[in-house]
């Protein structure tokens, strides 16, 4: 099979009249597919079943008799916050539980930063004129929508396989007291599937900002979710942060979305005793506390770590032919041609295609015109905006396997198509 | 029994003589009592626990089939928030579900508006430099929390047995555009226990605020709370709206907090449909949705709307003789020596008894060295600060009976003392 880019003009145009009559066929299929949001399959859902019928009995009381039923314990219920500590290689004392939604800790977090004011600051971010996000590119479109809503300045970090560019985010946090922030995924980044390296990671924690209140946001949301072999190895960001001094630095974010229900799981932040005491006088005027009983729910379900590692070996096995077949339809169809670069990530719940540059968006909109829809082309990027317009995020997860199988076979059509477009307009 | 007001001054040093004998006495004793809080009893959390024991299969999917385990529905299931509009005379549209507390519900309201404004205002609250919420006392100590919280200024408002002064919000409301909200619970009101009458509501209702962006917070914790009888009637405020064309200044918020379990109901914020396109919009950042499943369990429990009237008796029958006993102490032991007020309330969680001027500090600590922890004097009132120090709240729900009986002798025997010295010192 020969590369698109080794094809005179003449070969070109012939492989783009046999493309686009290839799509003409598949786009006169009705299909109605979706690979755009990191969303589990029902099976995936199924498999946490079991937690909606333990006996209410055990539910009522925690081990120290705390009534979970009624109002109270703002942080969390003790074992629960245990639990992620034992994840999170931490203590109880650093871990605040939230709903089932950890992005709605991260924007409050960010909201209270704005108007409150964080641990060691002299005054709230949105007292201080213009501030600064830094955006790993290409990240989370759900962070990037946050910072952009409390008008935000979002600078874009070039990723590498080690992580963001440490010496970018070095010099900006180092120099510039308006930058406040950085959003991290740090594992099995989304869209990426990159994990930091240790290095990347001491970077972090060594930090000296020139802002007193600057946050890393680490946003640990594919901690556990390793569908191929021993997955990657992430450093403790904690463990490098006590090295260097450097605990207030970082508010990390977990949830058990994708370990049990995407809409009913049990989130956290995890942070040093200080910001913890902090935030919790913040949040103790906007709640009286979340869903205890949904906090002892994951407890008696999950039980333990090994308890998780072992829930999340099922996932694997659901997760990883989707993977797989994502990844072979792009080695058959997509690499010989020499029109994209892709990760092969070990976990995680994204593929990042990245094209030739100036094909995401008619490719996203080729798919969508025969029924596919995607991410957003754009929506990886601050402001919805890809410079170079080539990444585009797949999502392999919601589809079933023959659904992924006609999902990735029109896909893989559609970017030859974007692709030979882009060749020979030139 | 003679009134204390009809004493001469050598009968009050003797009956003081006396009463400080009976509480050292009763202090002598070691106690543990708490009459702080509005917060149910076990008894009537046990009532909820077969919503624990549900066919999981009932709660995985909604009756149109949306997998509720999954990520979406950001207002919440469609037959939740059908049941929360059956329950307030409304639609489905009209309204958001929330997560286990309507506090935060009202919290996030009150940020949105500060930071990103409300529908129809042109800018935030937040840029328009010192704002104005009106509070009707006494009221609630949470509600006061958040608006201090974000550096609201409180103004008191009289509350009468209709409800709040009409005349003086109206004042207030139409002539000062810094004026941007006003807190109200308007059905067995926290702590009064009144009721506001169909014409306070129609006032409310038509009011025609200065600011072009002001609301009424309509915090109707208690609506379906009755323990006596048929229990009060409220005018619903939509409906009044809908007359006066105001529709859009209103804010309501409920939820099941008292009515299942009080760490882990259902909330709900009930706006025009002007006002939800709005919340959802700026709520989209912050969440993907709330907890769907518990959402299923409620409907799935509690039915339909005579369901929950049919649950609230088991509550009346709990709480009845709660507040039967607290009267009857109160009926006993205070009413003949003419040293307080205090309200009879058909329903809500709350008696709030009125002293005699100054003497409300001094009982609550006279309890407290005694063992009976009390809501704080002052708590009612905007910054904690009463301005006669004469008005403590009694919260009769969360002791059994026999303790309830033990704190109300005591807290008689505090209140009488505290009068006594009050009246002696003259």
């Amino acid at each position: 099979m020969k590369s698109y880019l080794d094809m005179t003009k003449q070969e070109l145009l012939a492989e783009r009249e046999a493309v686009s009559g290839q799509y003409a066929a598949l786009k006169a299929i009705p299909r109605n597919l979706n690979m755009a949001r990191g969303k589990p399959n029902a099976a995936q859902l199924d498999l946490s079943m079991d937690m909606l019928s333990l006996d209410p009995a055990c539910l009522a009381h925690t081990a120290k008799g705390v009534d979970a039923r009624n109002y109270g314990e703002l942080a969390g219920v003790e074992e629960c916050r245990q639990l992620f500590a034992d994840l999170l290689g931490l203590e109880a004392k650093n871990i605040i539980l939230g709903g089932q939604s950890s992005l709605n800790l991260m924007y409050d977090s960010v909201m209270r930063a704005m108007v409150f004011g964080v641990y060691g600051g002299s005054r709230p971010w949105g007292q201080q004129g213009r501030i600064k996000f830094l955006c790993p590119v290409p990240g989370y479109d759900r962070h990037f929508a946050v910072t952009e809503a409390f008008g935000i300045e979002m600078i874009n970090i070039p990723m590498s396989s080690e992580g963001p560019d440490m010496d970018m985010i070095k010099k900006y946090v180092e120099s510039d007291p308006a930058v406040k922030g950085v959003w991290c995924v740090p594992k099995y980044a989304n869209p990426s599937g990159i994990t930091y390296s240790a290095d990347t990671v001491r970077a972090f924690a060594g930090l000296k900002p020139a802002a007193d209140d600057f946050r890393i946001f680490w946003d640990n949301a594919y901690l556990v979710h390793t569908f191929e072999d021993e997955g990657d190895e992430l450093l403790n960001i904690f463990d490098a942060c006590r090295e260097a001094g450097s605990e207030d630095m970082v508010y990390e974010f977990i949830s058990t979305s994708k370990i049990t229900f995407a809409g009913a799981g049990v989130s956290a932040i995890a942070a040093s005793e200080e910001n913890v005491k902090f935030i919790l006088k913040q949040m103790g005027v906007q709640t009286i506390g979340h869903d205890k009983l949904n906090q002892l729910r994951h407890v008696q379900f999950l039980k333990d770590v090994p308890g998780i590692y072992a829930h999340m070996k099922k996932h694997a096995a659901i997760v990883k032919p989707k993977f797989d077949c994502v990844l072979n339809g792009l080695d058959r169809e997509i690499a010989p041609r020499g029109i994209a670069h892709y990760n092969r990530p070990r976990g995680g719940y994204f593929v990042a295609y990245e094209g030739l540059e100036g094909t995401a968006t008619r490719c996203v909109a080729l798919c969508k015109d025969a029924g596919l829809v995607l991410t957003g082309a754009g929506a990886p990027f601050p402001y919805g905006k890809d410079p170079s317009d080539n990444v585009i995020r797949i999502a392999p997860t919601f589809p079933t396997l023959p659904e992924l199988e006609q999902a990735m076979e029109l896909f893989c059509v559609a970017a030859r198509l974007a692709a030979l477009e882009a060749l020979t307009a030139k």
